[in-house]
């Protein structure tokens, strides 16, 4: 309980509550317990970036990141990559913004979060070529994890990764993503897969919890649960997916 | 269910279904049947942003407006606006976003969001008396709404906007906001409280179930569904809020 009290005010950047000094004395020795307890390890993360993003699908994960940096004192980095360095807005032209680093000039990173798009975005995407190789070429140089949410499992797909693999996506592709790639066995009514190098996530906001697990799994069950109370999110790993009425889905061409 | 089925297929941007002919001419009378239903009213939300900005906060209104876009066939408008138009990071120095509008040459807009960050932050926001001038003004000159997300609220509680109304924030601040603005009644264990032209939401995550409601609103329960399950998101108006171990709580000074 404790602990939960001292992240709960290091998550709002508390710097006048109005302490007891007992009780400040007992928040630092806390901070202290805590840092050394999660600060083991850096944990670096890329958020792949592209014209037509979705924006939810890459921001759920970049908040609950940006909430681990803040109660790690600083060990989780997170940085955004795309093609190159021009802005891009996500889907319908709405949220402009700036990468920081290039395919190319990016620092290694221990999670590579692959966001997801429209279809016709994500079939533009696969033909582009760019990124095809540079998920194939990450996936050898890097000991790292490919992370997808949605629809972004299109893009990893066609470089073989997930042969073998039990893999997820958003409730109203699953069925054409386990057609077009019968050599990965797709899981439903799950918010995220996780198969070591490989963790797959279904649809948008299924980005936070996939998110959570992983901070769950580097810095412990306190810091995960604190952020879910930080976000007022309830974090789940299963879940009744919809059912398109009349049988209908999505089928690639 | 018809109406159901097709908006699954337009919240994908289908241009490649295999739909049969009679089913596709099902589809074109569905999708202008439900048009026709929604596209009485245009509806603009404007989205502040400011450096520290929480990316959560607006990320999930914002998706859930561009789903309404795709779903109205462009009857709903979504820009973001700041003091100036240079390059702002959200909170730790994460996603770098270019604003579309300063606060001074924005377009009229229905919706006002204002989204929260860590408390120095908003203190500082209200310090620099451009946000609380721009908000009174904005008030004064609109017709529109105020939606605050998370500690977004203290931005507009100093202009009196929440003087008489019921309001709510961030559990770990609820009690800072009723006791600094007694005149305002903070409602707690919800995730959103409308007041007419002043809608508050707890916090980050309960921008989205804020947003769904007010697309719920302009656009019909069906729309509204129909997004919840393109974010495979789960819509619910109350939530027992977490309760700060040992009573807790943030204080402003």
């Amino acid at each position: 309980m404790k602990c939960k009290h001292v992240f709960a005010i290091a998550l709002l950047s508390v710097g006048s509550m109005k302490l007891q000094a007992q009780q400040h004395r007992a928040h630092e020795q806390q901070m202290h317990t805590m840092a050394s307890e999660v600060q083991q390890t850096n944990v670096r993360i890329a958020i792949l970036l592209y014209p037509d993003v979705v924006l939810q699908d890459f921001a759920g994960p970049m908040e609950v990141f940006s909430k681990a940096k803040n109660l790690s004192q600083g060990k989780y980095t997170v940085f955004t990559v795309a093609k190159d360095l021009k802005p891009v807005r996500t889907e319908n032209g709405l949220l402009k913004m700036t990468p920081d680093y290039t395919l190319e000039n990016m620092p290694t990173a221990d999670y590579l979060i692959i966001p997801g798009a429209s279809m016709p975005v994500m079939h533009a995407l696969v033909d582009d070529k760019v990124y095809l190789d540079f998920i194939k070429r990450w996936s050898k140089k890097n000991d790292g994890h490919l992370v997808t949410v949605c629809t972004g499992a299109y893009l990893v797909a066609p470089t073989g990764a997930f042969d073998g693999k039990k893999i997820t996506t958003h409730y109203f592709v699953a069925d054409d993503l386990a057609e077009q790639y019968p050599k990965a066995t797709v899981v439903k009514d799950v918010r995220f897969v996780d198969e070591g190098n490989i963790i797959t996530s279904s649809g948008v906001t299924s980005g936070i919890d996939v998110a959570l697990y992983l901070v769950g799994k580097q810095s412990g069950e306190k810091m995960k649960a604190m952020i879910e109370r930080a976000m007022q999110y309830t974090y789940h790993e299963e879940e009744k997916w919809p059912v398109a009425p009349n049988g209908m889905r999505y089928r690639s061409q």
